[in-house]
């Protein structure tokens, strides 16, 4: 196999066992890695991590009554600062990081029967602790993005987006610099993080219970400080579709 | 380097030079491919092109004065089949073919000075041709996926999506397999198309002319016959957003 320049390479993380609450994600996300030469963390690595997961791992697991639909509702609506649109069981709904996304995202696959996992009250919080345990305890310096499964308006199927990332920059502004002709180009604000999440997603996997890959080969000019919640959600005086 | 069970490799395709109305873009793909030994193309591969190339070499490529900005607005209104939102010289709107997205599609960025690209007019025959080219004039069994970048409501940045497609299904259906616990898992129809468009897209760069990339290891289950113009665009009846 031959290396190909500016090549970006998915690795999935094999071996992570089930997560409970309590688990070490940076031990265990370590371990995976390291028991493959190939999936070993190096430095300039971004490691995306799935939210059940880090729901898991912090807790954030509630019993359900698989026989009282409602009571999932109820959760729904407690974990909603406002509700956007209605229809049927659907909720969309605005969450308190301000994410707008299906039944304020509270999730009822990959889950013990009985119970829902609900969003981490601070997926960036969640990112940065996974790569300063990794740093400070395992030497290795990796961006860390946790990512969640969404729709979105107008398009059919689900796609990975980041809920929350550390050691990266989410967004990629290509503002000003120079296209291929040399014409300033216009806005072109990219969501590396989205995409990243987006690529990891297509090894990860619903079923094959792989939640976590590697994403090899990043720009090096993309990684530093960032925060999604903060940087991702479009402010209200901004956003049409409010 | 150790291969990697199950690893996605993202490879730009260099050395695709200016493509002008007529270009012979499977010749030139395949040429460019087999440049480098790494990026020769194998069945298998997905192909992710970008929409600009696709519409320069279809010729919809259609000139524009600068100096009057209005010129601009009068074609992404003629591109439009409905006004979604409108602000300032921003227009949502839905393209004939269903897409709602920023300005119809039309581009002024990586288009000479006096340009504007419009969208293709059939994209997934655009990717067909591309197939069905490789196919029997180069002997490589491809999908290939049209890409382009596109905004989103309530997220910031931009990411690349699937305008058009052949040779691949657009969503993977995992409805009704079973997840790690063995419970059913409810609907997951992940939009792989979308997520081989944005994984491609970080390799791409909006500055660096690489108009091409190839998704290599993409799941054998997800090849056949499909349509994103058909398949992607959410039928209004099932759309809380439009």
């Amino acid at each position: 196999m031959s290396d190909v320049v500016g090549e970006l390479r998915i690795l999935p993380v094999r071996g992570i066992g089930e997560i409970v609450p309590g688990s070490d994600l940076a031990e265990i996300i370590s371990h995976a890695c390291s028991a493959d030469p190939g999936t070993t963390l190096v430095d300039g690595d971004v490691l995306v991590v799935t939210q059940k997961i880090v729901s898991k791992a912090e807790d954030r697991i509630e019993a359900i009554d698989f026989d009282d639909p409602k009571l999932h509702k109820t959760i729904v609506e407690r974990e909603s600062t406002r509700i956007v649109r209605r229809r049927g069981d659907l909720i969309i709904s605005e969450t308190s990081h301000g994410w707008i996304c299906a039944n304020a995202g509270v999730d009822l696959s990959n889950i013990e029967a009985g119970y829902a996992a609900l969003l981490p009250v601070d997926s960036d919080r969640s990112a940065r602790r996974i790569r300063d345990a990794l740093r400070h305890r395992f030497g290795v310096d990796v961006a860390v993005i946790v990512s969640d499964t969404f729709g979105r308006p107008w398009r059919r199927g689900l796609t990975d987006v980041a809920i929350g990332c550390a050691g990266i920059r989410p967004i990629a502004d290509l503002r000003g610099s120079n296209d291929s002709l040399g014409r300033e180009l216009q806005v072109t604000e990219v969501c590396i993080v989205d995409e990243l999440a987006a690529a990891a997603d297509l090894v990860c996997g619903k079923a094959a219970n792989i939640p976590v890959a590697i994403c090899r080969g990043v720009d090096a000019s993309w990684l530093g400080e960032g925060s999604a919640q903060r940087e991702l959600v479009r402010h209200p005086s901004e956003d049409l579709f409010r």
